[in-house]
């Protein structure tokens, strides 16, 4: 299975939402009406300008099957240090299960290293079982607690 | 006790190091010496250069105190959403145990709910149970695991 990845196009970003909202937590939180919900376009073109941020897809065969946001942030911690936050992992429900995922974090890995990241950082939901399975035989430690705090729609 | 924030400046920069240092943790991953190791400056320039990222400090009668840093993301998820992480939150040793940090977290979810964030989200060793209470007092959830990990230095 050849997996290509390239940066998000704003073309993708139908793809990307239905993507998102086919998911047990994210069909309860997701707008997947057409034409998008013009915030996602928004959060689009947020992302594209910040050169910290990239939104990634994997294709098999001209086709998205895959997605994933990196953060690079430079912090003064552990002697001056960037880190790679990654986040909105998401795969097609038709290609899970045959190792895109760790093609994915491989890639996302890599970029990392690139980057010259000392740290690679996620947080996952603890009712995503599978997930957390998942990122521990990628060699990820859960030594962190990770805490939200949601906050009110600005009036 | 009256508290100014302010972002950080880099003749804050030896006192922020120190404070890292001034840590259970800390004390086994930072390089407290002087001049400062460049690694420290590069870092500070890096967080300066990034209009998403803010290190900022936290003064008592012009004494910096407390420091955190914000991170700005835009994400997809959640309906197109910014999200605010909150990382290396610190309070030097003469000043704990009397509200700052509260301050100083009434201060960065002052920052996120003007930036138009959903959310605010951070990650806490669970070697710190201080710390993990502290932020459930505050209304913040443990809903994910944090997981790391941690990669070679480039060659």
């Amino acid at each position: 299975m050849a997996v290509h990845f390239r940066p998000a196009t704003q073309d993708d970003l139908e793809t990307l939402v239905l993507m998102l909202q086919d998911d047990a937590l994210g069909s309860q939180r997701e707008d997947g009406t057409l034409p998008l919900n013009a915030n996602y376009l928004q959060a689009f073109d947020a992302i594209q300008a910040d050169p910290n941020n990239q939104l990634m897809v994997a294709e098999i065969q001209d086709r998205v099957v895959g997605m994933l946001q990196l953060t690079f942030i430079p912090y003064l911690t552990h002697i001056g240090s960037w880190r790679c936050l990654i986040e909105g992992v998401r795969i097609h429900t038709d290609y899970r299960g045959q190792g895109l995922g760790e093609q994915m974090f491989q890639y996302a890995i890599g970029q990392a290293q690139e980057k010259g990241c000392q740290l690679v950082q996620l947080t996952s939901d603890k009712q995503r079982p599978d997930a957390l399975r998942f990122y521990e035989k990628l060699g990820f430690v859960a030594t962190h607690e990770g805490f939200k705090l949601r906050l009110l729609s600005p009036a």
